[in-house]
């Protein structure tokens, strides 16, 4: 099983610089896909309301615990409250229901998944609640980021969740939240690959003692099955030929080269597959070296290019603007 | 003397299109300055504490009513607050101190210049009092945007400022604003420039009805003064190709035509200058009208390219990562 090096996060917490994805895993495969990623060696699960499937991980969580592949505090399970939960008396509930739907009494991880507030959604009316609200209409709630914020913090002084996560946070409400947090956030979880690479809003965070998970690690990779625009028009980093050429002189793939220019950077990365050697090749990403110039060649690949943004799902929501 | 149209603001106030930016202009010629520039039709002044000549700007204006050049009423003055007054308590008595360095009883448009909280330093120790504190050390403030957006809100209900400005804001902070906003700001003043047009947060504002200020409208020229690098490193917008062939086709300089992509798209703008006749050319970019496929050939020279950033001072603050 390859080892796999943790980062230290601000409150002295250690969290694997590769977990397991839990975007796009169908229902159906989900508690086997877990199960066996745990068999492969995973530990942590980035998983999320949205993503719709939080029951079926914590069975393959269960099951793993249960044949004795691991104990719960081996693991590192990693949730998001939905934007539709973002009013401060709705945090702790709902992160309740989540933590039941795992099987688990803590999260080790807990995001606030956008910096985007909307109205309430009853989980019995509409669980996950997705973009819109029962009427299929897409309606605002008026809690500020500091409300949702100061909500997770009590999660946090409760030991319900052990890191408070933000994502898809920009600089400048970065800075906002140091004005008034009472304890940091320990991780932001960005859109990271080489034609987005973000380097400002990194090294704030390398500055602020901020951890970093990088998702879409692939780049277009994800949104093609999406059908994005902008993704099926951008050369596959697979097929880019920097990307390449390191790859073939490391003998690994790319899909490995990309995860261990973020790795090799302290940045954490949640790749998944539905494919069990791919499965086992995305874990093994901290194991070789690549050359600081090789690192800087797939770093000039940058183009500011994002995929994850509400408004390329036509919602108008523009948070990166 | 030109016309010069205004925009409409949310609250019904309105603005004219064309204004004057008090930025680096000189203690010793400001008063003249402004005197010469009302003569010549401005009505508009760009002002902020931080330009530190704003007793010398109110002077010109002062002359200019006494002569009858022009009442009160019909200038439209803004001021902005600087980042180390950001704490709630220090945002009243600021802005009535830059109130009576101006001579006048209320501003139409108060902006917080910097969504960047600085320490407080007392005006009797340091003024203006720049980056830094009395020692010459950046030290945050813990007032967070809420705290200093609520306290501009009660200098509007005060009748002291009769429009709120934000700056420098990017979109997943205004739409934090949004939340909490009991008066949804008026104008946002960015950055704007053929070289860095943020047409997400042009149409973000658009939507939520904020006009839009551009600063900086030259691009790099404002910043060759101060000898920043990038600035030095990029073609001036003067010599470019597409924008100098727009300007012959019209028989404008090419100052107008930058001025005139902005304002045809109800963008305010404030160019400053010290010269005479470019003061009054400045002015009179109402007058003629760009065809479509030229606004869009000049808004594609965008490249993302940012100059005044406090990073690019050597300053720790990352709003825009």
């Amino acid at each position: 099983m390859p080892s796999v090096p943790s980062v230290k996060l601000n409150n002295g917490k250690e969290m694997p610089l590769v977990g397991f994805g839990l975007w796009k895993v169908d229902n159906a495969t989900c508690a086997d896909t877990v199960y066996n990623a745990i068999k492969v060696g995973y530990r942590l699960f980035d998983g999320a309301c949205d993503y719709g499937n939080e029951k079926e991980s914590g069975e393959g969580v269960a099951r793993a615990i249960k044949d004795g592949l691991v104990k719960r505090e081996e693991l590192f399970i990693v949730s998001k409250l939905w934007n539709s939960f973002h009013d401060k008396e709705r945090v702790g509930p709902i992160c309740k229901k989540q933590l039941e739907d795992w099987g688990v009494d803590y999260f080790d991880l807990y995001y606030i998944h956008f910096p985007i507030a909307l109205k309430y959604v009853d989980p019995s009316v509409k669980y996950p609640p997705s973009w819109t609200d029962e009427n299929d209409e897409l309606k605002p709630s008026k809690a500020s980021y500091q409300d949702t914020y100061t909500a997770m913090e009590e999660l946090y002084d409760q030991g319900l969740i052990k890191a408070i996560g933000i994502s898809n946070v920009q600089g400048s409400l970065l800075l906002d939240i140091e004005r008034y947090a009472k304890h940091m956030p320990q991780v932001l979880q960005i859109e990271h690959h080489p034609y987005l690479t973000q380097e400002p809003l990194v090294g704030l965070c390398k500055d602020r003692k901020i951890a970093i998970t990088a998702y879409s690690s692939f780049g277009p990779q994800s949104f093609v099955e999406l059908d994005m625009t902008s993704a099926k028009d951008t050369e596959l980093l697979f097929d880019n030929k920097t990307v390449k050429s390191i790859a073939d002189k490391h003998s690994k793939l790319p899909a490995q080269v990309l995860l261990r220019w973020a790795t090799q950077r302290d940045i954490a990365v949640i790749p998944k597959s539905n494919n069990k050697d791919r499965l086992a090749a995305n874990l093994d990403v901290c194991s070789f070296d690549l050359k600081e110039d090789e690192i800087k060649s797939i770093s000039e690949l940058d183009r500011g290019l994002r995929f994850n943004n509400p408004v390329n799902y036509g919602l108008p929501l523009p948070i990166f603007a």
